[in-house]
């Protein structure tokens, strides 16, 4: 039975998340498949922004490290995001960025297993995680290499070699899902440490870190948790790891003391540690806006709602799109996908660029990757076949075919 | 002659920065001397936040990278914050925080040192730049020590094993100005290289990197620059250095291509190697206000009336204090100081909670430094004359002597 507009207007009436769009700031046209490079607005961050600069900054000043608490927002603001991604109360930690976290969590994983030389991870990953590892086993010099493997190879890589393994949960790109359970349990049985990229996947799926027993985690705020452009990284360290596992960025707030003002280093031996110097308060504190939207969303029904969205633009491509270069490039298998669809087209480049013109947000990944992303707290189904639709106009007008579309700029 | 009121009153009416006070925001009542731990905010400061959040972030959302240039911010800033500390233009790049920076700064000297073991710091020093090359060579593992030095022994300390020599420039403490073109002249001539620590100098006192031919520099931008809360660090790398230092945090912001994608890491050549990860963005982008508001003002004018700041605190607590426990810390000589007082006094901490509950803020720092930060462009003569006469009143009525006062509590 071929879909027609009026059943993803019948699927949004029944959506138990639709009331949540109402929270994020869409402007109007605008379908947005992009959060899952930069999260929408969350209406309330503005306000929130006002009351950092206005009370906290310009009124209390100083004293907002204590009154306002600003010096454990970074806890407070982990503890939220732990009931998204199966950590306990204190597992969970904000800083920096997720660069600089991977670079702290895989030097605390690799001091931890001293006799290993290998980290195992992926290299058609993002990566800024791959740049971070090969700055730190450079900076180490003691031997120490990155076996590269892709996607059914990963389980094949873990030896008795590998100190560490670190995979991003859902791949950038292609949407792929990556059997947590799996490679942590393969990865603990030859001894090594699982280190986790959930850039993708927080907030985009339920996440279940403890359940899974991984060891290390990091994550990204700005995507699909709403934080804010370049709104801090998040890590995971379980609990039983505290104490032992330290990280060498070893600035004052991860001191065990930090107002003592010792001359000598001496570290906190829970996830503070993880933590380095002063945190962008007014950033920081704006990311609580997005995480509290998600305290009171159900991530099974964010998953649910997730897999039927890219179901139906699935479906839609394929049923109204099959006369055009269109390859399906994420898995179709529930399990083994993320929040997003990735096509990959040989125009892809200035079909995405008539297609942000028209209204709908996504974005591209050379060579030829155009992603698709979906956040379900504020993409309706009739998005979905608005989406389809224009670029089905574009498609039959050679809509994409202009000289502007085809210059290849910055894309981020 | 003794001072009076009216003296301080005059010296207003005649202050060419005075106008410049209008531009910040200082509650009602308050005399804020405390610019040297959290710079007070630039009333312009909400309206550039909300343009990034509802304009840039909101609405031209994923855009924004190029269309409000949020991606070259870094740069953008770092060449504003150039001409206040003696650097050239593509010198100077915002990322992370000082510790952060520190480390990546040492971390590239030592590097382009690698026979000398020897690292020279002040160990009074606040102390994180101490845990963060105290972090950096626990990590390398290579014989490096710190060679902590104080003071009037720094220059002695510089020998022929010394890789690097990583000072700040104005003492946290005691406000202590050290001679930057000495010190440095001293470790190049020893062959070694020069990592100043400008978190208590830019934007306090002209900064002449260029001028006496430092290597590195590191800076804070949420004192003196009026940055916001934890705003981002900036770095100095001197020209002569670019692509032959190279720091270890090596993210995509610093990689060649970093919209190719590619699997390596690859060096930018210039000052972006020093960047690592996308930074918080809002945090960023409202640094630029404070450091605008400098572009306009003359820093010899802000030394000269942060000289005479200083000179005539002293001059009362001397005048009018002499009954009372306070010991000047800090250095008379103007060439010897930055734009700090402090004073040790045995019930420094009750005293400065009385103070602060007059009106007037400064901070303690332990075990017994009352320290008073002085910033010429929202800090006026009479401010200083009132905030001594309420110290007056409160040691005469012995209004510090309360339980509530007494209570040890967090200080940033």
């Amino acid at each position: 039975m071929t879909l027609t507009r009026e059943d993803f207007v019948a699927l949004d009436q029944n959506d138990v998340l639709a009331p949540f769009a109402d929270e994020f700031h869409i402007p109007d046209g605008m379908i947005y498949f992009d959060g899952n490079s930069l999260g929408a607005m969350p209406k309330a961050a503005k306000a929130r922004a006002i009351e950092v600069i206005e009370q906290e900054w310009g009124t209390d000043l100083i004293k907002s490290w204590n009154k306002a608490g600003w010096f454990n927002l970074v806890e407070k603001l982990g503890d939220k995001t732990a009931t998204l991604v199966g950590a306990d109360k204190g597992e969970v930690i904000y800083a920096d960025s997720t660069g600089l976290n991977v670079y702290k969590l895989v030097a605390a994983a690799l001091d931890m297993r001293p006799e290993r030389k290998v980290i195992v991870m992926e290299g058609s990953n993002f990566p800024t995680d791959n740049y971070m590892v090969q700055g730190l086993i450079k900076q180490l010099d003691r031997g120490h290499e990155i076996r590269f493997a892709e996607d059914g190879d990963i389980l094949d890589a873990i030896d008795d070699d590998v100190a560490c393994v670190c995979i991003t949960h859902v791949h950038y790109k292609t949407g792929h899902l990556h059997d947590m359970a799996a490679i942590t349990k393969k990865t603990h049985d030859v001894g090594a440490l699982a280190v986790w990229d959930l850039c993708h996947s927080a907030g985009a799926l339920p996440v279940d870190l403890n359940g899974c027993n991984a060891d290390f985690a990091v994550g990204c705020t700005y995507k699909y948790l709403n934080g804010g452009p370049g709104s801090q990284s998040f890590m995971f360290v379980a609990q039983r790891h505290h104490g032992d596992a330290l990280q060498p960025l070893t600035g004052w707030w991860g001191h065990d003391a930090p107002f003592g003002f010792e001359r000598d280093y001496r570290p906190r031996k829970d996830i503070r540690q993880f933590s380095t110097g002063t945190e962008p308060i007014v950033s920081l504190a704006m990311s609580e806006v997005g995480l509290d939207i998600f305290m009171r969303a159900d991530m099974n029904e964010i998953r649910k709602k997730s897999l039927k969205l890219c179901d139906l633009f699935i479906q839609l491509i394929e049923e109204r799109l099959s006369d055009y270069d269109f390859t399906i490039v994420t898995p179709k298998e529930h399990a083994r996908r993320g929040s997003q669809v990735s096509f990959s087209s040989e125009n892809g480049f200035p079909i995405m660029q008539a297609l942000i013109d028209a209204g709908v947000i996504g974005d591209f990944r050379a060579p030829d990757i155009m992603r698709f992303g979906f956040t379900p707290l504020y993409v309706s189904y009739v998005n979905i076949w608005d989406a389809v639709d224009r670029l089905v106009n574009i498609m039959q007008s050679d809509g994409w075919d202009k000289p502007e579309f085809k210059q290849v700029g910055a894309v981020t």
